[in-house]
């Protein structure tokens, strides 16, 4: 993608809006734009990134068998009466009526419509398990907003619910899916922590929550550094400074965190009261058991460029930078843009998709400080210097060294030093 | 993917509801789900079909400079209000309150967000062209819903909206956008007319729709059958039975049809409502000339399948089609198994992923019912009569005849009839 070209205007600075790093940066870098409170447009380099989250994301839940459906948004109020979660929804609904006077809720999760659905498909024990999920748009009527996309009114979900014949199956299913959930938030470059945590308004039955220890973080959680014990301070049963209920040695501490990810086992609660039951072997009729499994995108987007930056920008983990590599035109003379040009070509026939700033209007400075702000993990430049050697000087964002690799060399190199797949980067 | 696990229940007749074929054989093959009135869920079947159809979009969209972005459906009241389409969007916005008293529109369209978004990045001429488009869930709080997915009043559009510093520049980009759709809707199987039309709430400058000729249709077109000319009936200044206008030799035939597509000169309506401006290169200050270009993506989907079906069911084009193949394993014999099992794998190492009709509690007539009912163009049979020759039976969806294929010759088979791009068969 040639910048000369491409949908993204930088600020110089630091805008004064935002309340975490992570969300000036995304503005600054010009990832987002703020449309109302609690409410953003992806702009291209943001909607790239997320389009890699979701990527890993579908990989990792259909491993462990869930299979993508998308389930609408407009919710007939009906179905939220039954599970009385009209009135007790917290945040309350979104509410919308239509042309007929009839309500709606706009979905802020879809335990509702996903067990009505599946209802009309299961008869027998025959047709379970069933895992289904979907990255879908939730809307949620909080009071208050905060750090951008760290917690919006309208965001994107990946929410999983499975259904089983019993609380065996279901537990077998759920260890998959906190394997699931520890490889996507690895492949994120993130270190998610397990933690003990209550349903709310879902469920009475334990549950648990993937969090980040961020100064920035909204939840509090008891973490014994000893064994990654940890539990929400919402429901720990042992206090700040005890001891370590798991391992028994550590002191447990209470950190900030971000929650990434919840996943509750469900039970039959929401099966008994929409009607989803099947027949055992026997012929009896029981009430399928269920979990679910959500990851709120943006959030997580969010989190890892808090987690992920330095004074100059943010360092995108490679498997979620935009780009896999920036490309860099210093200078005008015609040798150089030749040059460059060709090295452009080249890695789209290695398997790279760069950004390549072809821009004949901004300085040197200007060009690195924006690469160092927009964070592709690796920076290739083209000069009148590394062109008098036939070479291109290379520098992984997260180093301080640059390399210089003759030309004719570059396609060994990325073979030697990277792995191609799926056009991105992978140490 | 193994039918034995696949979530997709189909029924063995049409249901009652639905008022077009389409919508019949989208239910019964268990493509999608009704949850409301013009309110649908999408199973795996009928998500995978949506996916390819918006993989098509984005190829040639790209291809012509879109870039894409993701905005918001919650819309502020005052930019509505600004362009004065609050009150006279037809039809009415779905319209929700906040907890702080706050409306918002969910949005049916995006000019007000999009032109808002535009402005804080377009300075100068130097800026511009620029070309926008999402794949997004739009809102419609139509009165009346037809056809299952035909009209809906949730659904995902592809929208696409373009900034110029010229009416010229609209003009070349225009034309390509024409030859981006003509191309969409080739590859999916479909002969588009390019009808004149009006614009409708957007602009009172001429537009064009997309139409597809079909009884189903509610739109009216005049149409020359001599040089493919047409008009909405709503703005034609000539008659039924009258002469072609444009060859001067056909004769206008009044039409039913289906609009897949509408393409709008704004011109500088929303820009000098909302005030995006531009300098030119003399620095005086321009409004920005624009243009829209939209895709309802459920309704081309359902097109596909109103127009491609027969008395057994769905006959999917090749590009959209939910698998390339359609493996069936007939008899439960220990070899059948074996040798499916094999076939299954092989195609999968081919490139293809196909779903494999693995179950044992289904007839031969049962499996090829559905087969022909979900309409994969390409059906392979492993069965004891074809294994004694060690053969597989191939025959395409839309041919009565089957052809034996060797089974070690099965690789050269596809290589020479089919070309292999995306994982999705060619012809």
């Amino acid at each position: 993608m040639r910048q000369s070209h491409f949908f993204c205007k930088t600020l110089k600075t630091n805008p004064k809006e935002g309340d975490a790093i992570s969300h000036k940066l995304l503005l600054r870098g010009n990832f987002i734009s703020q449309l109302a409170s609690g409410v953003y447009s992806f702009l291209p380099l943001g909607l790239r990134a997320h389009r890699n989250i979701e990527k890993i994301i579908r990989e990792e839940i259909e491993k462990i068998g869930g299979q993508e459906v998308l389930l609408p948004s407009l919710q007939p109020k009906e179905i939220w009466l039954k599970t009385k979660r009209w009135d007790e929804m917290d945040p309350p609904l979104f509410r919308v009526k239509d042309r007929h006077s009839k309500e709606f809720a706009l979905g802020p999760t879809h335990e509702e419509v996903i067990t009505g659905l599946v209802k009309l498909a299961i008869q027998s024990y025959k047709d379970l398990p069933v895992a289904l999920y979907q990255i879908q748009t939730k809307f949620r009527n909080e009071m208050r907003f905060y750090g951008g996309l760290m917690r919006a009114r309208e965001f994107i979900m990946k929410d999983l619910y499975s259904f089983h014949a019993d609380k065996d199956d279901l537990e077998k299913f759920f260890n998959k899916a906190i394997g699931a959930y520890e490889a996507i938030f690895n492949r994120c470059g993130l270190k998610a922590i397990k933690s003990e945590a209550s349903g709310g308004i879902f469920t009475k039955e334990n549950t648990y929550e993937f969090q980040i220890l961020s100064e920035m973080g909204e939840d509090r959680i008891l973490f014994c550094e000893n064994c990654c014990w940890a539990s929400n301070l919402e429901v720990a049963e042992v206090k700040d400074g005890g001891k370590c209920p798991k391992c028994e040695k550590g002191k447990l501490e209470k950190r900030n965190s971000i929650e990434l990810g919840h996943i509750f086992r469900l039970g039959s609660k929401y099966s008994e009261t929409i009607g989803l039951y099947f027949k055992d072997k026997e012929g009896n009729e029981k009430p399928v058991i269920m979990g679910c499994y959500g990851i709120g995108i943006g959030r997580l987007l969010a989190t890892v460029v808090e987690i992920n930056n330095d004074e100059k920008g943010i360092v995108w983990p490679k498997e979620l930078a935009p780009f896999p590599i920036h490309l860099i035109q210093i200078g005008e003379g015609q040798d150089v843009k030749k040059v460059a040009e060709t090295v452009y070509s080249s890695l789209m026939e290695f398997g790279f998709e760069s950004l390549y700033d072809d821009r004949q209007d901004k300085t040197a400075g200007e060009k690195f400080a924006e690469a160092d702000l927009i964070g592709m993990p690796c920076r290739i430049v083209v000069s009148e210097r590394t062109i008098e050697k036939d070479c291109v000087e290379i520098k992984p964002r997260d180093e301080v060294k640059a390399e210089l690799v003759r030309i004719d060399y570059l396609q060994q190199f990325f073979n030697s030093k990277l792995k191609v797949q799926n056009s991105k980067l992978q140490p």
